[in-house]
């Protein structure tokens, strides 16, 4: 079983109490190295090698500990599937088939995505340094967990980073009724002065994840009009039904709240994803979670040296994100936030905590699988 | 007065009969050369030079010629306001202050707008041609009208092209009761295989344009909820609250339905924008219609050279569109469509009707500055 929780969106409730911004009964704490040294041991077992096992893992493991927990540790099992199966590649490495000084078209050769991305945004990251920016597209890759990942690459090097990909469509074009997009991600990281002031968008195009349509499930609440669709296409507030025969809306919702929008955004990433490079789009790309071929998802890359404009670029986005952080909120309670603080405030948490949180029953599928595969189960440190 | 109707959205209803892409009461017919010469007069009689009259009047009129009605026409009072005031420059040019191979920094010089992203965008491409991709932010600029005229740009030339700009601050960031961010829009174009294929995203960052909710208001009729926000930034559906004391909200609406998207979308924006290109930012930017000082706004423009990437780009694009738009619809009357598609049916339609159709409201009220500047007031052509 491959868990796909999200609990909440990009905003905690800054200031308040640490359970605002664990999910509620995540009560497992195990620690970063304990979760990684796991990952890189199940994926090793089904053949990947230590390389490239380790880039996955420590994307996994970046995306539980930035809070955003339907790309981390939860989808371990879809990633071990997709090379026990044979449909992902091990023995490969992306290479670049055509560049000029500021692009490239990579072949990932269909091994994991984060060796994709991790290469891709290498060689975004190096021809900006020469050109100011530069963008890398690439093509035959595979899930690459969080987005953010490969925009804080770069960000890492006091760049702007903007990464994409395309997904199996699990959501519906305004007026259609066939899932024809995917939840098809847009981030942007840019550096602040200082680490704490660092924007770091990375969203989904879709109005929400499926994991929070989950959540309403499993608590028996109606989901807000907008969120997803019945079989029909049509709005539905019914998180079963959306959840097992209908789809996702694109942000915005529907048609009079603009979802038109969203809709474009995430024909905007398909564009700049797999109709660039030419991988598999929009609704040719794979079922979710199905293993009957190679994903070929597209994904691009790009990195803008902000050296190569006004000086003080650094300066101002603090100023900005502290213009915003303090303008007068609606609701005491609830302070403004830029993107960022959510995931800063969450790993936050964490460092308190000596670990990260999960839900017991994420575990004990982990623990059937490491008894499968053979490898020690993860030593929970805590529980909360 | 300046008018700030926008009908609808991208979409209209394709394959309707022709009231559904022209909005109600848009009855006054007249030329798009008509609408030109007027414009130029205009601008030339407060002092523009002719070439930069000729720019400004280009993207007007091409604002309404595609549906964009809050972007054209019903704005010119406020170029020809910013000119007499003296908030905006008319003897100067744009120029490079910095530049790389695929970069360039430009002083705008407060020059009109589109003058400003005209250079832009043209150096932008000419470095694209070269390296395959082109980023030029350009500060010290004006409001250019719509974003889509400089992707246009780009993609005329076979180039995919990008282009942002901050603007006043109208929306509520979420979880704020103060206005901070523009409406800060987005514009992608990418070449199909055929022009009726070519996919031009333009689109605010906001939920809706604030033309939707002043529709609402002359209707007496309740807006949507996460369409606005009363003065205390609380989602509000009394239109005329929402216009005279409180703004727009993000793409999304509320924060349960992912406002913060929005909110995230338009800070990104900013950043490609005012903070990148040093130009005023966020809610540093001068309150929408005043001209108590120039407006110094930040604008980006990215062009990307699809031959750099993988072949068969324009080809696989129109594919795509048409998968989209062959999607089951889920009411048969309003067909699958893909941004671009309402625009190109409103030109089919100002075609038939051998120019562009406006309201009489704002005929008269451009009669009015005719007679005050001394300048022919345009021949309407025939009322519908």
């Amino acid at each position: 079983m491959v868990l796909r929780y999200r609990f909440f969106g990009v905003f905690g409730n800054r200031g308040r109490k640490l359970s605002h911004y664990t999910p509620p009964g995540y009560s497992q704490v195990i620690s970063t190295e304990e979760v990684k040294k796991f990952c890189i041991q199940c994926l090793q077992k089904v053949g990947a090698q230590l390389k490239h096992a380790t880039a996955l893992s420590d994307v996994l493991v970046a995306g539980d500990y930035r809070g955003h927990y339907s790309h981390g540790l939860n989808r371990l099992e879809m990633y071990v599937q997709d090379i026990q199966k044979g449909v992902c590649s091990t023995d490969l490495e992306p290479t670049i088939v055509k560049e000029t000084v500021s692009t490239a078209l990579v072949d990932g050769k269909n091994v994991l995505g984060p060796v994709v991305g991790n290469f891709s945004m290498e060689t975004a990251i190096k021809k900006a340094n020469e050109t100011g920016i530069a963008f890398v597209a690439a093509f035959g890759s595979n899930h690459f967990g969080i987005a953010g990942w490969y925009s804080l690459m770069a960000l890492q090097q006091g760049l702007i980073g903007l990464a994409f990909t395309n997904t199996s469509p699990l959501v519906f074009p305004t007026r259609a009724r066939r899932l024809a997009v995917g939840t098809n991600p847009i981030t942007l990281a840019a550096p602040g002065k200082v680490p704490e002031d660092h924007f770091v968008l990375d969203m989904a195009t879709s109005a929400v994840a499926l994991g929070k349509i989950e959540m309403s499930r499993r608590r028996g609440i109606e989901i807000p009009k907008g969120w997803g669709a019945d079989t029909d296409g049509k709005t539905s507030v019914d998180p079963n039904l959306v959840m097992t025969k209908g789809g996702l809306m694109p942000l915005g919702g529907e048609e009079e709240n603009s979802g038109y929008k969203g809709y474009g955004l995430g024909m905007l990433v398909e564009i700049l994803c797999g109709i660039i490079a030419d991988a598999a789009f929009g609704p040719n790309i794979r079922r979710w979670l199905s293993t009957d071929k190679p994903a070929n998802l597209g994904q691009s890359f790009l990195a803008i040296d902000p050296k190569a404009f006004a000086p003080g670029f650094e300066q101002r986005l603090s100023e900005y994100v502290n213009i915003m952080r303090n303008l007068p909120p609606v609701d005491n309670q609830k302070p403004v936030i830029v993107p960022g603080d959510f995931e800063r405030e969450h790993m936050t948490e964490c460092d308190e905590l000596g670990g990260i949180p999960y839900p017991p029953v994420l575990i004990e599928s982990l623990n059937r699988l490491a008894d499968q595969l053979k490898v020690d189960k993860m030593k929970i440190i805590k529980s909360l």
